[in-house]
């Protein structure tokens, strides 16, 4: 099978690393030289092109690791092989798809995903099978779709090292992850810029402040295209968050030792069965 | 110097640990017998005691890692040797520090102390060195505090790993933990706890999620304890907490691409330069 990524950032990088022995011939498509060189001398992939016309037109799988609106750019520009199979890592998915199923041949099978995998720093420097290892993935199944291609995508990334692999509509997928990932990113977000700096806060952190704006770093186009287009899920989460958030701020108004141990009790049970 | 660590956990352990090899008489002071022969095997003290009268009205040094209601206890029934340091590891320290100094022996030398560092696993097994490793010390001087005493645990915990070693006042430490330390607890247990559980939500996850719950699993007893009694800090920094929440919220409502990304940008920043 003919496979080639598009953008070897971490998680393209990472794509390409996990395929490395798995029998498939693997091309890449990058417009910097340098990773794409660095990526054949790992022997992840037979060639790299920056210009991908030609590999595309060739390709059994194409998977496009590219930000949103890089990925409609890269679907209207190119023609893919007939048959073939077309696939994304885009954040979220409801407002995305209806954009890419309206400007890609109809006869390619557009299969969306989510590896919910990443890392903080940028580039195939920081990509690694390992960042595949025991994540979730998310198949978007969407109405226009054969179930074999379903089928083959949920086969195909259960290779990679994936430990868990579903299958979703991108609305469903787009209510969970306005949840899982979205409502960390705002509360990480909130949390830092709360800082009133009156101490040099570093210095007075332990491992818990860092874990919990370790995603305060985050890239400011994407995010905001990605909250945007998932308003009222992201709203929705919220205002479901600042509920229990209001709930423990009373317990407290209320020196209410009770209600506050039975908050913790709850979460502490909820995050031990949280992977269970 | 003879040094007696009280309560060998994560915490008490990986100071005998740090200690090992510092040319000190290191004893142990624990419930759990085993826990004192593994330490004792381990090199890191010369004895164990489950009864620590004796070797505590010797020891020069006294460093007590119990929770904050049995460091009061441990106090009332200890005789500490005269002139000698006794100090702590609670997580909040005005409440705490009146008692504690209500009921030790004026002529012991209190210097109250608080290592932000820690493991989520509890016990002995899981104590290290490294725990210690880069973390943040905060030595608590109060009114009765001698300079020399400050002076030596600034110099005593130096020694131990530690990358930044901060002098503070009770309440400077009561409001700065308010917010490094607590606020992130009471967001990682409203976030849990604010699932609907429409969905399987361990499938959906990925590190964000992971990193901002994993201190939802939490003591109840203990940390309704630390937050009940410095109520007014922490209601304070949830409040700017909710603040900034809610301008994430209205940007959204608002449609306002250029404030979500200010706040990104802002947010990026501050973490950016968190520990530089």
């Amino acid at each position: 099978m003919i496979i080639t990524v598009v953008g070897l950032g971490v998680i393209g990088g990472s794509y390409v690393q996990a395929l490395k022995g798995l029998g498939h011939q693997v091309y890449g498509v990058d417009c910097d030289e340098e990773t794409l060189s660095l990526a054949k001398k790992d022997g992840c992939i037979i060639e790299g092109f920056t210009d991908g016309h030609e590999i595309i037109a060739r390709s059994d799988l194409t998977i496009i690791c590219l930000y949103p609106s890089l990925v409609l750019d890269f679907i209207t520009h190119h023609t893919f092989k007939k048959g073939s199979i077309v696939t994304d890592v885009v954040g979220i998915k409801s407002y995305f798809l209806e954009k890419a199923l309206a400007c890609i041949d109809p006869d390619v099978e557009y299969v969306s995903g989510h590896p919910m995998a990443g890392r903080e720093k940028k580039g195939y420097a920081y990509a690694s099978k390992e960042v595949f290892r025991n994540a979730n993935y998310i198949v978007i199944e969407h109405a226009k779709n054969k179930k074999e291609s379903i089928e083959f995508m949920c086969q195909f990334v259960s290779q990679l090292g994936f430990k868990s692999v579903k299958i979703m509509s991108p609305y469903d997928h787009d209510e969970i992850i306005s949840f899982t990932s979205q409502l960390p990113h705002t509360i990480a977000v909130a949390l830092i810029n709360s800082d009133d700096q009156k101490y040099d806060t570093g210095k007075y952190i332990g491992d818990s402040f860092r874990d919990l704006t370790r995603i305060a770093n985050i890239n400011a186009e994407l995010w905001s295209e990605l909250f945007l287009n998932n308003r009222d899920y992201l709203l929705a989460s919220m205002i479901r968050f600042e509920e229990q958030f209001d709930q423990l701020k009373q317990a407290l108004l209320n020196d209410d030792d009770n209600a506050l141990k039975e908050m913790f009790l709850e979460s502490s049970k909820r995050r031990e069965n949280l992977e269970k």
